[in-house]
């Protein structure tokens, strides 16, 4: 009853927030990726399993693996996230990489490096321009803070590096379906993400849905943009256990809850994070933000510990919102504390210590600070790795061609 | 005539002395790989092209590209180093991955993490045993340092951090065909080696050849060993551009060479690093290791310049060897200057600032300061990353499975 399981199909917890800066080579993925186990190495009644779950079997409450196997629980907590969400649009993801692991951040890394590099190499300028031109498909944070991040590694980072090209001709544009870009944030702070992006050079079109994309680019109503690499920062999904539980899921493919976050005909399994679907008092849904997922995660902690002890569970899961943040670019963000807006330098510096201060680990903590410093200083980057997963090492050493 | 061309197939340059480093946890990749790009930023006369060589078209002078293009040169230096050579034994590589790239790092920290995880989670004592077994195939440097890496990562990173498993009991056996590790290096030291690993536990197997490797193991002679993990670290051959210049390669693989490092009725064609066979006055080749490399590379800059400006080009090559250093683990170290032998911690001192010095990037340097200080004084190791390098992000995106 009293013995802790931690299953993860990946043997690392992730600051998700900091992933587009991989993406981007600004930092190293394992400053923001601290070993599952090394996090749980104080709490002797928790083990960590590597495994990969592909099922519950609610009556007989087991937790069905890949291998085969099965883990008995008396409670279930799921916190599996959500996917990103191609509409439909299954094909569109060979195309356009979305952002949600390390892999993705280090092929998505490796393509736009790639891409400076092919174009440094060709003659032709509409293949030239082609290789320059970098679609975000998004006007979310996620949308914003990688076309921020790709035109400022354009512009600076790369700036004296190439021969043939001006990296700072580089075309950045960011596609927005809706009229604004951050819809979760007040009006004014919008506007001024847009005014920023536009002054760092990004080509943001608002009310912009996409229509198709293929291999070399993608297409907006009669408007075609060609473009070698587009990346997906739309909407998303809930992620497949929300399948599993036997409940009606929402058209996101989120799982209604309880107000204590139980599923619903199922006290004894809950959903956290971004996948369970809980109402505010005013009706509509709460935000898929880290924020509202580490309280719901201390929360459900506390309605079993209540429940183990036999004493007064906690009322009904209630958000405390302590603001939105999102980054720009150097020097530039916005933040919406609600009763407190900011812009600029001090939204940025906010954005920042929060963004250090909630990383998980003193060394990580201490070293992308220093990193951070010395790209702030310096406009470099530091990761600017291009590594090709896909060559295994059997494919290289049966490989004769030369180790340049 | 000035155009200074560099075509690499490799967006960066690699520090491989650290290589190990990468491969067991302790060092980030980005931490010891630089863009090619950056390091030649200043010289505004060099271009740095992304490229795959393909062939050699001596004749015409033309280096031929993988894309079916080809560059032409006045004067070609070929510095492509060496690849591992697993003596004709092409399936052993699939079982037994060596290490000479980001990549090969990276699946190698996967393989050694990943086998810790399997030994966590299963109930059988055999099993349970093969996974904690780490073999070392080479008694040379790098199978020393491997060997030691992987024990203290054993015994001090991993220690608190499971469960079921003691990862000190993990079984890490070098094997090393002839009578002594570090071959190249004076009796008295390759002994400290010696007695430095078995003192860390550490199961050194001398005048042991390897007979097979499969995917359950290695056999020695009439001896098994069920290992989950055996890492290549012996031999090595010249890389293919030996192949393509038509002059009699060695027994290794390498291109024998004229005193000027030029190949033999080809003025305008060099080889320098560990693919050029240089014989030392006692008759025996010059080792191949980054210290000769880059005295070759700073050669052979010398005598394309004064050919250019028409005086009289250096003498022979000649070596000045600064001194042979290896690392066991923490603390421990053998140097041999010749005049001067060094064992124990003066010795990993001496290894620590001069790998720091000779690290490419004043940032570079800094933070491997920095994570060695950490990692020295709280026996953690930083990177313990599994990024499943196999899965592509179509691949990710069609996977129906939980992102937990």
């Amino acid at each position: 009853m009293r013995n802790r399981l931690l299953v993860d199909r990946r043997n690392h917890h992730l600051f998700q927030p900091l992933l587009y800066q991989v993406a981007t080579a600004a930092l190293s993925s394992t400053e923001i990726a601290q070993p599952t186990r090394s996090i749980m190495r104080g709490a002797r009644n928790v083990t960590v399993r590597l495994d990969k779950a592909v099922g519950v079997d609610l009556p007989g409450r087991r937790l069905l693996l890949a291998d085969g196997g099965a883990l008995h629980y008396d409670i279930l907590v799921i916190a599996t996230g959500v996917d990103y969400n191609y509409f439909g649009h299954a094909d569109w993801a060979r195309h356009a990489p979305s952002l949600k692991s390390v892999a993705d951040a280090i092929e998505i890394r490796r393509r736009l490096l790639l891409a400076f590099e092919e174009a440094e190499k060709t003659d032709d300028p509409a293949r030239r321009r082609q290789l320059l031109t970098f679609v975000l498909v998004g006007g979310g944070p996620t949308g914003v803070e990688m076309a921020g991040s790709i035109a400022e590694l354009a512009r600076f980072a790369l700036r004296r590096d190439f021969r043939h090209i001006d990296p700072a001709s580089a075309h950045v544009i960011l596609l927005e379906a809706g009229p604004k870009l951050l819809s979760g944030f007040a009006d004014r702070l919008s506007a001024y993400a847009l005014r920023a992006l536009r002054r760092m050079n990004v080509d943001v079109r608002l009310s912009t849905p996409v229509d198709a994309i293929d291999a070399d680019g993608v297409s907006t109503g009669d408007h075609r943009i060609e473009a070698a690499l587009v990346i997906w920062c739309a909407g998303v999904r809930g992620s497949s256990p929300a399948s599993w539980l036997g409940v009606p899921m929402t058209t996101h493919g989120t799982v209604p809850v309880a107000p204590d976050l139980s599923v619903i005909g199922h006290p004894e399994v809950f959903v956290a994070g971004d996948l369970a679907h809980v109402l505010k008092q005013n009706g509509r849904p709460l935000p898929q933000i880290a924020t509202v997922a580490k309280q719901q995660g201390a929360y459900v902690a506390r309605v079993i510990a209540a429940r183990a002890a036999g004493t007064t569970p906690p009322g009904p899961f209630a958000f405390r919102n302590p603001g939105s943040l999102a980054i720009i670019g150097r020097s530039s963000a916005v933040a919406d504390f609600g009763w407190l807006r900011l812009t600029g330098f001090v939204a940025w510096l906010v954005w920042a210590l929060a963004h250090i201060f909630f990383l998980i680990g003193f060394r990580n903590r201490s070293e992308v600070f220093l990193e951070w410093a010395w790209e702030w200083f310096t406009y470099k980057r530091g990761a600017r790795l291009i590594v090709d997963a896909s060559r295994s090492t059997d494919e290289r050493s049966a490989d004769e061609s030369p180790r340049q």
